[in-house]
């Protein structure tokens, strides 16, 4: 079974392909410019190169969130046009699982981070049991610092992964049981998205088709929190 | 400081930028194709989508081996070729070192192995103390038998990894000190090349320019050992 991974959850845009328990191939950009203008470029020149058809892929896997807003509805769209093609399942794995996935049969538990930007992070805890990812904490929205204090106080070992390290870097450095991965394991990458697919796909964990799934927010965006408070506002003045 | 890794020891063709602390890019082809057509189309489309331009590097990264006698070779060449005109430094990273890069942060020591042909594999054993990569076995050629059977008998948890585990699955899969990683961490990766080569250029270890660094070859190829058998023979009849 080949798996096409796509993501675009944060600054990151990384496609993958893995066929059964082998990775065919993984592209990732890490840099500002925009994902609509890089993820369909990258997908064909990786498919070119792999020598591999779209129309050989069984299996979409997409970063359905949290994270940037306009990223996920990218890689959804990619992912559900693609899986309408073709008539395809997809499997639905979030962002902060995914970056878990990074630090692959590690024995210190991971807590996964990205930028909800002002002081905010997206966050989920998990840890490797039996070679199996376990979620210890679903995916939140959480104050870093309330955060940071929590970690500390475990008296246990952590590793913390994710873009958001850098943003938090001076808070995060000198924190005894905090462990800081290296740069090759700090970015969302589509070979794991792939892993944790092939692995929910089987157990029929959040497998969709291209009707049936649906980005992840876990909270409303700038422009609807603002028109909340604006229609309150009007509501009130009643 | 931005650096390129380029790693062609084995099957997968990997290119990666890293600047400072933070993954730039990486692109990895793991398909029988071979590397002296893919990675120059690779590193330039990785560029081109980076909005990076070759100039901008300040360091090359490339594994030196051991692996594939002609691969090793592309990889160099190419390294000289770019480090030549820009008149940069080259670090070597060894092939197994680079593998073990994948399990950053792992508390269970790790076991890296690529084929070697035969029933034999190149092989080093690390650790992560204190977040830093430690050699516990340098590089080696062994029968992947006694091999299993020097691991199975430490009564240590280890991690094996690299291409060479597919092959030898059946062996392997059912030893329960044993575990292999996720398909994601089972191939050679440039971002951890780059990862080992900034540490290294650091610390001013196995930095060279292009005119110093050669390939590294634990054994001789199969062409030199019949070539040295039949001079022996030669000699003998005299």
């Amino acid at each position: 079974m080949k798996v096409l991974g796509i993501d675009t959850s944060s600054l990151a845009t990384s496609v993958a392909v893995i066929e059964d328990n082998k990775l065919i191939c993984e592209y990732t950009i890490n840099t500002k410019k925009t994902h609509s203008q890089k993820l369909m470029p990258m997908i064909e020149n990786m498919l070119n190169i792999s020598d591999l058809n779209i129309n050989e892929i069984d299996l979409i896997a997409v970063c359905e969130g949290p994270g940037s807003f306009t990223g996920l509805r990218i890689a959804m769209a990619t992912a559900k046009a693609i899986a309408h093609v073709n008539n395809l399942p997809i499997v639905g794995v979030n962002s902060v699982e995914l970056l878990s996935g990074n630090m692959n049969l590690c024995d210190k538990k991971v807590c996964s981070i990205l930028d909800a930007q002002r002081t905010q992070v997206y966050m989920g805890q998990y840890k490797f049991e039996n070679n199996k990812l376990v979620e210890l904490k679903g995916v939140d929205v959480v104050e870093i610092d309330e955060l940071i204090e929590e970690l500390k106080n475990t008296n246990e070992e952590w590793i913390i992964v994710g873009e958001a390290v850098y943003k938090y870097e001076d808070k995060l450095k000198d924190i005894s049981n905090i462990h800081i991965p290296a740069p090759s394991h700090n970015v969302s990458r589509a070979s794991s998205l792939c892993s944790i697919a092939i692995d929910k796909y089987n157990n029929n964990i959040d497998v969709y088709d291209c009707y049936s799934i649906n980005p992840l927010y876990i909270r409303k965006s700038q422009a609807e929190v603002q028109y909340d408070e604006k229609m309150k506002r009007l509501n009130d003045g009643k």
